[in-house]
This record gives structure tokens, C-alpha cells and sequence, in this order.
């Protein structure tokens, strides 16, 4: 599974149980006058539907608006998603699956738990900077979220990736690299720390997500005390 | 200033340069045939208004359900605030005044830094769990304020919040308790960690929000390392 995590940019997720849809030729796009190049038009909806969402916020978002920010007809939207909610929907199983699977692939298990856990920290946020319009749009909450069969599968992806991390923290304990600290509380930490990421960093400018998840670390891991 | 700070029950924050308004006596509530019994209907605004943000968005709240959630008139909320921006913006800056005033009251001065530390996010956390809805509304955004003086009223409260934590850990690592960190980012890993709180933590059940903070101070200060 790991290897098929997408590392920078938005990739669709896969409805489990149906081959994803691909573009139907003389849809909307066609009639527009644009031929179909998108590799993956069903990424592109998703990316661009996150990045209006971020900016305007999932309720005041049309999919008028989607459509004419990607020079589409409204009707080749509908040839991949049934509605904004089914989009909101996707972003967030899209988003969820990335960041698992980009971390799962960045842990090497044969490393020690601090290197592991330095690895999951930067994994974690350099996704998060890549796909920066996705984790704003799912901070506006998962609860919001219509399906509830893929708001279970929304909970069995953040609980897959909290228990990658746990997991490292425990081995750490085990091992004694680690203070007897609990992994739930120490997972939470550390997760909150790339969380608010959201509120405050800019993928543009200043520190790299690495960056700052390096510092993070070095401070988890060494504390405050001189 | 640190004296007036609400610690526990919403407040209603001061406009400056205005005297608070009172209650004005046969307004809707009295149409309603209730009394003005409550003793700051302001505050009691904000308030109800943060609870229905919380749970309905704020894009989705009438002022017609406030109305109604607090057995007012529409003309009884217009006594106190003119739109629901207003309101808005106006638990925002209750928020932050009563946050950045709850700490600087709970921090003692004459204290090491490692235990000013832990009085500041002791105080930060309860404050949030007391005023839950509030952060819950602020979390949508203060981006989202739509008057421009209280908006950077509300950064300078922030940043006043930030800088009371920043001169701790500068006083750490000045005073040789704390390693030679920057204050910038600790401080920032410092508010990550119980902004973060407000997706999470639940005022009523579980741990108490004084319990976290001390986990997370305890995991700051000594680190994860044996």
C-alpha cells in the first residue's frame, strides 16, 4: 500500500469496490472547446475545489464557481461527482489516505524510534505543506462530512496514522529510548504540533514545513530543561 | 488590567473608548413578557451566539434562531449588536481579552520559568474549556472579522498573549533552566499544543483540561529522551 503514496501532489483516492471514474469522452470539458488534457481530471476537481474552499469556506463555495475556475461546464463536474458535498467528501478520504500513506512510507522500520519518529514528523508536514488547501478544508470539520460510510473509513485513516505514530513512541519506551511516557498523550502532542500548522504556516514563505517539523522534534525530543 | 479577568463565565469585552450598553428598559425582551433578569444580557448574547456558531457554522446561523434559542426578540439582540458580524466579531475579542488576561493574572512573576510555564498553560487551557463554544467559533477564523479596528485589536491580543509566554522562556533560557531554544518557536509549539485542544478535548468528559496541560508541560519541559 505504501508505495503508492502520492508525496506532493493531490492524487484522487479510490472508492473501494469500483474502478475510478475516467473521462468520459465529449463531456462538458469537450463541449467548451478544451480537449481533455488533464491527466487526472477527477485530482484536478478535487485540487481546485480544496483551493476554493480554503479561500471562501465550503458553505459560501458554488459549483458554478468551481466550474468556471477550471473553464469547465458544470456538467463535466457532474460527470465525477453527484455534488459539493460528494467533492468535500473526497478531499477529506483524498487528504487522509495521503498523509497515512506518505508516512507510513517515510518510516523506515529498521531505524531507532527517535530517527522513525523524526521521519513521521517531517513526512507529516511536508504533506501538509504540499497539500495545503486540503487540510484547511478538512479543518473546517470532518463532521461535516454526509457519507457516513466513508466518514468511517474518514476515522479508520486518522486512527491509522495515529496509531503509526503510537506505535513508534512505544517502541521507544520500550527500547529505553524513551521516558515511560504515555504514546496516546505524546501521539497527541505530537499531532497537534503538525495540526495547527494549518492556523499559522505558509507554504510559501518563510521556513519549510521540514524545517519547523525538525525543530519540533528536537524539542520533543531533547524538552526544555538545560 | 489583570485584576478584571473572567475566569471562568463569559464576559462581554469593553469597546473602547465607549461605555458598555445596558439593558434598555421596555426593549423586546420585556415584549416577550420576560423580565431583563439577566444580569449583562451583552455578555449572555455572545454567549448563546457562540454556542449556535459552534454547532451550526457560522455562515449557516440566524439571528432569528438566536433569537429564539434565548426567548429574545430579533429587537431585543439589535439593543445590544447590529448584525451577527457584530456578534462575531465581538466573541472574538471577548475570547482573546479574557484569554491574555486569564494568563497574566494566573502567572506569578516571582516564580521560576519552569513553573511560570506551567501556570500559563494551566491558565490557557481552562480558560478554553470554559469558554469552549468561543474557541470553537474563533477556530473558523478570525480572518473572518469584518471591522477592521477590532481586527487588529484581536492580533494585538494575540500577540500580547504570545509575548507573555515568549518572555518566560526567555527568562528560562536567560536564567540557564532552559537550553538555548528560541522563544519564537517554543512558544509557538507551546500554543500549538493547547490551541489544538479545542478539535479535540471535551469540556465534560475525560481528562480535565488542567490535567492535559500539565501532561503536555511535564512532556515540554523534561522531554521524550530517558
Amino acid at each position: 500500500m505504501a508505495e503508492t503514496a502520492p508525496e506532493t501532489a493531490p492524487l484522487p483516492p479510490r472508492r473501494r469496490g469500483r474502478p475510478p471514474k475516467v473521462a468520459a469522452p465529449g463531456g462538458g470539458a469537450a463541449r467548451l472547446g478544451r480537449p481533455p488534457l488533464m491527466a487526472d481530471p477527477r485530482a484536478e476537481i478535487l485540487r481546485q475545489a480544496a483551493q476554493l474552499f480554503a479561500q471562501k469556506g465550503y458553505v459560501e463555495s458554488s459549483l458554478n464557481e468551481l466550474a468556471a475556475a477550471m473553464n469547465y461546464s458544470k456538467g463535466a463536474i457532474y460527470n465525477y461527482f453527484s455534488s459539493k458535498q460528494e467533492i468535500y467528501d473526497a478531499i477529506i478520504i483524498f487528504t487522509l489516505t495521503g498523509l497515512y500513506e506518505t508516512a507510513a512510507k517515510a518510516v523506515n522500520e529498521a531505524d531507532p524510534p527517535v530517527e522513525r519518529l523524526r521521519q513521521f514528523m517531517m513526512a507529516h508536514a511536508r504533506f501538509l505543506a504540499d497539500n495545503y488547501d486540503c487540510f484547511v478544508t478538512m479543518l473546517v470539520g470532518f463532521s461535516g462530512m454526509a457519507n457516513s460510510g466513508l466518514k468511517d473509513d474518514a476515522l479508520a485513516l486518522r486512527d491509522a496514522h495515529e496509531g503509526l505514530l503510537r506505535r513508534i513512541l512505544q517502541d521507544g519506551v520500550a527500547d529505553g529510548s524513551f521516558r515511560e511516557v504515555s504514546a496516546a498523550m505524546t501521539g497527541r502532542a505530537v499531532l497537534s504540533l503538525l495540526s495547527w500548522m494549518v492556523r499559522w504556516f505558509k507554504p510559501d514563505g518563510g521556513k519549510s514545513a521540514e524545517e519547523v517539523a525538525q525543530e519540533y522534534h528536537d524539542l520533543l525530543v531533547r524538552g526544555l530543561m538545560a
